[in-house]
């Protein structure tokens, strides 16, 4: 059966979206809905002006019969802009203030709305590069590893402290945790990151930077090279940091546990990212 | 600027997609797209029309001025079967096999088109009933959590084997696992979960139950209500399991480390869900 064009542009869309990073040929939608070529390609003209003018993303078309489309998801300045604020008023609430100056932030990092937004974050900083894998550390790291990868397309691994029976056989690295001063282990699994990847790596929270900087030990361990490094918050951080180049969407600026109040302003990603446009 | 009718089915579709289970109002499309809620009301039921006939899911409709439409994420019996027996090849690769039996799945569980299918599987059991988050077990449950979360709109919570000073106050309990007869504890933070929730249980793979067990413990303590349990993978298990209620995308009937073979089924799933259809 022929497929209108209306059903058309709500199926490819839906495909499309659902495909991030991933090229699909005229000769498959046009197979799919058994419709001209020429059609098709009218119809990813639509969508592409489409998810332009929304900031939805790029929809990079090829020309011509053996072309196609591949959908690059992005979010506008305006957007993250928003939606960074959003999260300094949430953070800044003082009944996350937990004992020791840290910043409860589950329930954020459980909620697919922000989990989204994340994800598109973070994925925009890194459209121009290419990124075989996201690496984060267990447990709260996670959701956010995941989102980003849902928007680049790309596996994620876990970096474990307590590796278990079922990740088989692991890499470990010695770190020291940045804020106690302590030697910690972490632990990957051997099978979970080929040689010779591309890695980004995500985390929830950064005060002295010893985890991440054991990630990129590992990294290395798997002769792999770190792409770029990105946080949701950052706290300041009084002693020197054993990471330097890295993003924060938000950085935790003051935690006064007496009087209860939490300072907390955007990151340094905004300007990273927005800055050239 | 009035919007085009192609235009406005690329973007709505993608809005109703990235907000599932939340009604959105012709008012707000009409506003957005400055067109009449007479033309908005017929692009919703091209909308609905091409969801249903593609297996995305099912757009519900609200008549009159007043209405809306909300999108409820589905999938066809045909595309979860081909979805569990695929799974089902991937896990009887002998190289899965680890000591004791286990069978490593990580890698599954970090690929995003995997954890999609999975989100979309597990949310289609409980499209009729209220859910109002979803709990699982750190580490690898959670991306099972997040991706059902994703696809039900509701919050996911992490119960830990070891809490962090990150989690605020917790509550804890005991639990015997199921497979050695110890006694373990699990704890989860306080503020995560409100009273009176109606709670969907999520893992990855279940041997004796005792976790599982141990969530439904956790449940009662919130004052919550159990609601469901779906596992991932579920081991053939010759001891009485503590739960007797699940259900399970997949069964590892049986693994032999002499021979180094797997030998998996589908679970459960598929009778219980597409059984009256």
């Amino acid at each position: 059966m022929k497929v209108r064009r209306s059903d058309r542009l709500i199926d490819m869309t839906r495909y499309l979206l659902e495909r991030p990073h991933t090229l699909i040929s005229l000769t498959f939608f046009a197979e799919r809905y058994e419709s001209a070529k020429s059609s098709i390609s009218e119809d990813l003209a639509i969508i592409k002006r489409t998810f332009k003018y929304r900031g939805i993303g790029i929809l990079e078309t090829i020309p011509g019969a053996a072309g196609g489309a591949q959908f690059i998801p992005s979010i506008s300045e305006q957007e993250a802009r928003a939606f960074i604020e959003d999260m300094t008023n949430e953070l800044s609430q003082e009944d996350r203030l937990l004992p020791g100056g840290y910043v409860y932030l589950s329930d954020l990092l459980g909620r697919p709305d922000v989990l989204r937004q994340v994800g598109r974050v973070i994925a925009r900083e890194y459209v121009d590069q290419q990124i075989d894998a996201v690496m984060t550390v267990a447990t709260k790291g996670v959701p956010i590893a995941q989102s980003v990868s849902s928007y680049l397309n790309v596996p994620f691994v876990i970096v474990r402290r307590d590796s278990k029976i079922t990740e088989g056989s692991t890499v470990s690295v010695n770190y020291v945790s940045g804020s106690s001063e302590r030697i910690e282990k972490m632990e990957l699994s051997k099978r979970s990151l080929p040689r010779g990847s591309n890695v980004l790596v995500v985390d929830d929270f950064m005060k002295g930077g010893g985890t991440v900087n054991g990630m990129k030990s590992m990294i290395e361990e798997f002769d792999s090279k770190l792409v770029g490094i990105t946080v949701f918050a950052e706290a300041a951080f009084s002693g020197r940091r054993v990471i330097d180049e890295y993003t924060s969407l938000l950085k935790v600026d003051q935690v006064n546990t007496i009087d209860k109040t939490i300072s907390v302003s955007p990151g340094n990603y905004l300007d990273k990212v927005f800055k050239n446009d």
